[in-house]
This record gives structure tokens, sequence and C-alpha cells, in this order.
């Protein structure tokens, strides 16, 4: 595919407004996931699965990266630790870090575009509300896409258009794009509602008050939740 | 672990011996395996297993890594595809070219090491009888280590001490370092002993015979191999 790109899609909101984005460009969407036993998996598979219709991707590649859940450490897909509540407010990387995450799925995604001879990947990683992740910065991206110029024949591009953005300009990119947040999923427990207080609903509810916008997916999962 | 090292290893020569260097350096050994669904896959197991006994590995940990298979455009996964036959001299990328696969192995070696606070990686690659890899060669495992660098919080670095060697080299490392080569498998096809004309074959048995010594792998798999 000439025109195509590899979108890192997970089911959550930054990757969905991502993969819209590159869409609005005109790329033609590889739309790759990752199944990793992680507590959300089938709520973020439905969501990416719904997405992909949404973005009627060209391709989708779902990845089994159970491996993640084995090499383990971190509370996503270790269900032995605990979610960390209402603590956007510390200063040291939470368990919810997974060991290298982005650095692990952009090297997959740059075998498949190497793969699908496609020039051009798209991530929805954000530095500022990343929660002190050494994977999402600027300096990783830039690096990573590097090493893997030097490592593959394509010539490989990644693109974070989310990088800099705050939560609140991202529910903004998503209303511009129109983005259907009621199929994405961010919460990072597995409950009928999102939970409201891990980092990643507290970043998305702090998000939308600052875009003074609502948030669909509150509608989609059993009407509505206090603090909105 | 503090004075630990993760070693990829695929059951092949090239990663014992780099195994066996690591051990010389008084590294405790976390041994890395993928399996792939490559042709070879339960042979090369039966090596890995058999070479971390003789290393006395402090942990073994083997990733499915299915996913290579399933992104394909390869020949050792794809038994659609032929392997070549006495094709060193061409000059293109062959077909048993996995994209990207030791930017995977590394991406993966890193979420190991930093998930057992390890800070040393070794993986066998060797530039000069890569058949062209491009993610076999120096410029590629220095830019991958700086990104890993950045993407992680341990100060992790890679050692490739095959790097630019020869397969002759390699061959009198090995006799250096007691390298029991009885238990490593190079070959591509899934027979019973070694083909002898794939290119990975065809570099080993050159090793061999500049190194004037003898490959004891051809007495473990019934016998002896014409042209050796």
């Amino acid at each position: 595919m000439s025109h195509a790109a590899v979108c890192v899609m997970s089911g959550g909101m930054d990757s969905a407004v991502c993969a819209f984005i590159a869409k609005s460009k005109g790329y033609e969407i590889i739309a790759l996931h990752f199944d990793y036993q992680q507590r959300t998996m089938e709520k973020e598979r439905q969501c990416f699965e719904k997405l992909c219709k949404d973005l009627q991707v060209a391709k989708k590649v779902v990845i089994n990266a159970d491996f993640i859940a084995q090499i383990g450490g971190n509370s996503l897909t270790d269900t032995s630790l605990p979610i960390r509540e209402n603590g956007l407010h510390h200063q040291e990387i939470p368990n919810s870090y997974v060991p290298y995450r982005n650095g692990v799925f952009l090297s997959i995604a740059a075998a498949v575009a190497q793969k699908e001879q496609a020039h051009d990947i798209f991530i929805g990683v954000v530095q500022e509300d990343s929660s002190g992740y050494p994977d999402c910065t600027q300096d990783f991206i830039d690096k990573i896409n590097v090493a893997i110029q030097s490592g593959t024949s394509e010539k490989i591009t990644i693109h974070a258009p989310l990088l800099h953005l705050t939560k609140a300009e991202i529910v903004q990119q998503a209303i511009r794009f129109r983005v259907p947040l009621e199929h994405t999923w961010s919460c990072y427990q597995n409950q009928q509602t999102p939970c409201g207080v891990c980092d990643s609903c507290l970043l998305r509810k702090k998000g939308f008050q600052l875009a003074c916008a609502t948030d669909p997916i509150y509608g989609e999962f059993s009407g509505s939740l206090k603090g909105l």
C-alpha cells in the first residue's frame, strides 16, 4: 500500500483521535491493535473494532502480545497489584507503567509497516499527561525513529501528533475530527462504567472539563458519573 | 538481579557463543528465547533448553512471538516460500529476512531487562555474514541502544560481541569458551540433519572450514554430511 499508515490503536481516546488525524491527511489506515491480557482487554478490543468500522480501515492487524503480561511488573496485567487512585499529583512512575511498552509496540508497528510497504506510523503518545512514562517523550520518539530507519529497508516516519497536546486539546481535536468518542475506553479498571479515579479516568475527566465538553462515554456505559 | 544480563538465545551457534561470552564476563544469565512458528521451532527450542543447562542460567524467559509468523513475508515462517539454496553470492536481501526482527527482539529484551533491573543485553548479531539484513549492523545496534536508553528508566547497554567477527572467528570463540556446539542448530530447514545448502548452513560450514575445525553438530544429528 503506497499511501498507507500503520496506526497503533488501543481502543482508547488518544489513539482514536490520532487515527482520525491520519485519516484526515488522506492515509489508508492499517489498524494495529495489541491484546496483552490487560484488565480491560475485551472492552478495548470492542472499541477498536467499532473504530475500525468508523474509519473504514484498509486492514486490521490484531497482535497477541501476551508476553507483556508474562514479563509482568505492572498493574494493568497483574491483578494482584492495585490500580492507583487519585494519584496524579504523585511524582514517581505509577505501577500501571508497562516496561518499554511503546518501544515494543513501535517495533512491531515497524515490522508491519515494512511488510506492507507503508512509510508512516501513527501513535497517540502524549508526553504531558503520561504520568512520567519514559517512553512517552519527544526524545524517545525521535530516537526510536532514527533506530527504525536504520534497521529497516523502508524509509519509515513515526508521527505522534498528540505528543505535545494537553488532554483538553485532544478533546478539542476529537470534536474537530468528529471522532466517535462513545466508541473509546480509557479506564484502567474492568468495570461496567469508568471508575473515575484511576490516572486515566482523571486525565480524561480533566480534559473534558477544561474543554467545556461532555464525555459521551458516560452515556454509552450506563448513564452518568459523579464529578462530571 | 544486579549483575545480570539478558541474553537473546535462539538455539543457534552465534547466540550460544554470545551467551558464553557473557557468562565468561561474570554475568548471571537471563536467557530470552522466542518461539515464532519458525520451521525449526522445536529443534531450536530443544537446543535452547540444553544450552540453558550448560550455562546454568539464573532465569529462562520463553516468549510466544507468533505475531512474527502472523505478520509474515518471510520464508522462515511461511512454508509456501522456498528457502534459498546456494545463494550466498546474491546481492539482494533473501526471503528468510524477518522484517525488523532484531528490533522487535531487542525491544522485548529491553522490557525484560527493565523488569529484572538488569543493565545489560547480549545479542549474537553478526554484520558481515548477515546476508544484508539491515537490522544486523553496528549502525542499527548503536541507534537502538540510544533509543532504549531514552525509553527506559534503567541504563541499559546492548552488547553485540560477534558483530564484527567472521563465522570462522565465531567458531574459534566457540572453541575458546568451550561452547557445546552439538547443542546448537543453525539450519533453516526442519529436517533430521542440517540441509547444508541454505544460507545459514553454508555460512556455518564455511566458518568451520576456515577455522580448520570439525562441526560436532553432524555427529549429534545422525552422522556426517557431504562437503565437510
